[in-house]
């Protein structure tokens, strides 16, 4: 499957601004793959369906949750969540991508987890610094993202977990774990 | 042990500023306990101890912890967790005080922890709002707490974690899990 017909398929199930979100995130992954040596290919076929499963219905996603996936803690944490899981078992169901780095990648691309492997950072990061988001402190991230992949990815989380708390939503514990397993790590270096 | 008697003992732990922030964390706990229903006796008992290993020696403590408590994963956050669980053990070891929920709220004091029982709650808070804090976000958490204990445990969560990530410090999960458990039973009510 080349470039253009991952997009074709993804195309179908976004909406025209999601698409676009998700041209940003393929720009931005790519670039930062080859930035920091992660596989660039992996990285665009990861971003392209990182949102696949993002308008799914609610109720079917929950389902796939229960029945099908190991970890059910998503169910807890707001419905935000699913589409990141069931993102990653839609595209190995459904499209047939099953290769386990690009599907671990867009599984995790919304909470992230401690010790994220290089592909799962970049994609991380990418969805949250491309160049279509406009929120504030993105472009603190931005540059972040062009020194460090870890310190932008702790200042990610650290803006986007004070953000819930201020809406007072639910944080997924797997994210401050992330953050708290990354901030370790720059401290044993 | 009348109250004189318990500061008697406890002063001889602490500088004169941390005796002076107890002296603060009783007053306003025993105000919380008769705004909220909660024992002010058992409140004013836990908050003249709650500091009371605040300056034993951090390897002691870890070797409490490591030795006589359950929950070991005070040991990976931070050596300024160690001094609530720990100051429980040596309340009941070497003071004597063996009322459970006196040493609970002890023991939660720094954390919190889901389903905090009332008198928890009351110590969590005063120790964060006594007359002498004066960090940034203090007041609108007292004002919160003049009308709902749960809504500014809440906030002063959210500060709190706030503060520890915009210094790369790392956040206890079960901090985490009570601001969790408080928004949700906010939710469901």
């Amino acid at each position: 499957m080349n470039k253009e017909q991952a997009l074709a398929i993804v195309k179908l199930h976004l909406t025209d601004h999601r698409f676009s979100h998700t041209l940003g995130v393929v720009e931005t992954s790519v670039d930062l793959a080859n930035r920091y040596g992660a596989d660039p290919e992996k990285a665009e076929l990861a971003a392209i369906f990182h949102d696949y499963a993002k308008f799914r219905d609610k109720e079917e996603m929950k389902k796939i949750v229960q029945e099908k996936l190991v970890d059910k803690s998503f169910l807890d944490y707001g419905d935000e969540l699913l589409h990141a899981p069931c993102g990653a078992y839609f595209v190995k169901d459904e499209v047939g991508i099953d290769d386990q780095e690009i599907l671990d990648a867009i599984y995790y691309h919304t909470t992230g987890r401690p010790n994220m492997t290089l592909l799962e950072k970049v994609i991380f990061l990418a969805d949250y610094i491309e160049p279509g988001r406009r929120f504030n402190g993105v472009n603190e991230v931005r540059e972040l993202a062009k020194v460090s992949l870890d310190n932008a990815i702790i200042q990610a989380l650290e803006n986007t977990i004070g953000f819930l708390m201020k809406r007072r939503h639910r944080v997924y514990p797997g994210t401050l774990a992330t953050y708290n397993q990354l901030i370790n790590t720059k401290k044993e270096k």
